[in-house]
């Protein structure tokens, strides 16, 4: 039977999964609940690939999922027809074919993260799925210092988790890191694009940042937890995953 | 026992409760959630008065309630203190003591609703929860002069909901009613202002709006209807009530 790779764009609310990749432990998964719909609806056992493993409580507005198939359903209605199949809290932006060497993960250039924190005294209620509360003032120039120190060609490894695989080692390049305050300085607003992410890479640099940003240490301190590549030297915790939202791959 | 009375301006996500008035039906509702919270911090039974009382669904970002208590509470931690024992999608903005004759609802001079409109053709996982999904092509020209028209005070019975008060009579007066597109187009925001509103008010005009965007019917078609005085002469369906959230109170 012949087969054709199909690219998805996809968006989810991470709070509701126990994050992207299949664990086969029964926790509702965006891999597991988009592989059992694309089953249920092609009647093919479906397997597909992500280009980046979201932890737990992750958000997602462009990540990006591969697959093979034989379903004959024509791609430029396979978003909507998929849309209509699953859960409120996973829906497909985008559907196109591709070639049998294009591969989600391997073939991307850039991942392009989100990072947003509310900076008013008082927790929101309505904010608090998708950005981190921090009600204590920051530093956005000091940050802003640190994060353009971090930029370049690195070992990342001091703010790498335990658990993530170094096949590729620990060096990646961070080509743009910017902080900016939004909507009239009620929320901070990080933005991140490198060649790759080491696991939980953005919550501990964004951890650090907040470091800096109140004051416990300097945009210098900083790079020197970076130089000091030992993951045991940095002292900076990392921070929670609803304010972190995969933006955008770029092939 | 000396009683103050104390005015809070809250915000929630609507999405888990069932409206903000207290059903006495084992429901989940906003009033029934702060009230339980005052009492087990204060000791005091205490009874809240809300501004609106907005349906099942409904978010608000500036409710406002007051209540009288002998609660010892300085007010300027109040807020904190709520903050830390209410549920997540329920918060405090801030906190003010108010004299014995401010009435959160009777006080109030007017009362801003914003009602939000995701239009990409795809849902979007992560707006759903704040926005309506309207993938059609919405002419917002046409939807703007009908909002326009609807200005100024008139009989709005023919967007009333069945089971609203009347004790006020259905007479309203709409201040302003803006319609515009943000983000790049990807939203239509409608922004509207008015002395007071009738039960699903704001969902009945918006829905009228839709249909006008629609072309269904036309701006002049939205004015006779409301013109009629008679709800069921109204073909138009309410939109919602994810979209909608009440915006701000002033006295």
């Amino acid at each position: 039977l012949e087969t054709h790779r199909l690219k998805l764009v996809i968006e989810y609310d991470g709070t509701e999964f126990a994050g992207f990749q299949l664990q086969g432990k029964g926790e509702r998964t965006v891999q597991g609940v988009l592989e059992q719909t694309l089953k249920r609806l092609s009647g093919d056992p479906i397997v597909i690939h992500g280009a980046g493993r979201t932890d737990s409580g992750v958000h997602a507005l462009g990540q990006v999922v591969h697959f093979d198939t034989s379903w004959k359903m024509p791609v430029d209605r396979m978003a909507r027809v998929l849309n209509g199949a699953l859960p409120n809290d996973l829906s497909v932006r985008s559907s196109m074919e591709v070639g049998a060497d294009f591969h989600s993960r391997f073939s991307a250039k850039q991942r392009t993260y989100c990072y947003l924190i509310w900076t008013k005294p008082q927790r929101s209620a309505i904010w608090c799925r998708y950005a981190l509360h921090e009600g204590r003032l920051l530093d956005i120039d000091a940050m802003r210092t640190a994060a353009l120190a971090l930029k370049g060609s690195r070992d990342f490894v001091s703010f790498a988790s335990a658990g993530g695989s170094s096949r590729n080692g620990t060096v990646r390049e961070v080509r743009t890191f910017s902080v900016r305050d939004i909507a009239g300085g009620r929320f901070i607003l990080f933005r991140i694009t490198a060649n790759g992410f080491l696991r939980s890479m953005v919550r501990n640099l964004i951890g650090g940042l907040r470091s800096v940003g109140l004051g416990e240490i300097s945009p210098r301190d900083l790079t020197n937890i970076a130089d000091r590549a030992d993951r045991s030297l940095n002292p900076c915790a990392a921070v929670a995953p609803n304010g972190l939202c995969l933006w955008r791959v770029d092939y």
